[in-house]
């Protein structure tokens, strides 16, 4: 069991974007933290074997994936399965994501 | 690939309980309201073969798990593995959290 309070650091990814993460043995919660949008376009689109979960804390934000776009905000959430190419871009300044994982994201860790 | 936006409507769970749910095969990300905190005692003690981490997004909880009390609040984040017991005692009248699980909580889906 582990906890992990608001008032902990986030971890410097780049510019821009900050993550906090908590974990068990499979499953990953990723707190991430964008804080350099609007974008003027996507991140690259990009694909792992890991399941993916996410929830939209706060933000505005395009999801890319399957050929389609979504305008995502604040309570929205998607579902990305296995090796399944996908990306977003920010639309509003500021937004927070929380990005679920299994297994674990290992280059996250490191 | 799924897509859940804000404006999807809750299912009940029970007074007061109101969950929406996005998941894989293996990952299920589970947006929890509760509308009639405080409550005066925790929740039943449980527990589940599943890992599962957890988000909260707003209100104050305290988080019992291993014989130690946490009381936590927007941004704090816990994790606990399979076969733990815990529980939750709303502490503010309304409260949202993000459970993630590991396998798919099946009971969930029925």
């Amino acid at each position: 069991m582990s906890v992990k309070f608001d008032s902990e650091p986030f971890i410097k990814v780049k510019e821009g974007t900050f993550r906090k993460i908590i974990h068990t043995q499979n499953l990953m919660t990723v707190l991430i933290d964008f804080t350099n949008g609007p974008w003027n376009s996507p991140d690259p689109p990009h694909s792992h074997p890991h399941e993916q979960t996410a929830y939209v804390e706060q933000g505005d934000i395009l999801f890319f994936c399957d050929d389609k776009e979504y305008r995502l905000k604040a309570g929205d959430m998607y579902a990305v399965p296995p090796n399944k190419s996908h990306s977003i871009q920010l639309i509003s300044k500021r937004a927070r994501i929380i990005d679920n994982f299994t297994p674990l994201r290992e280059d996250f860790l490191v």
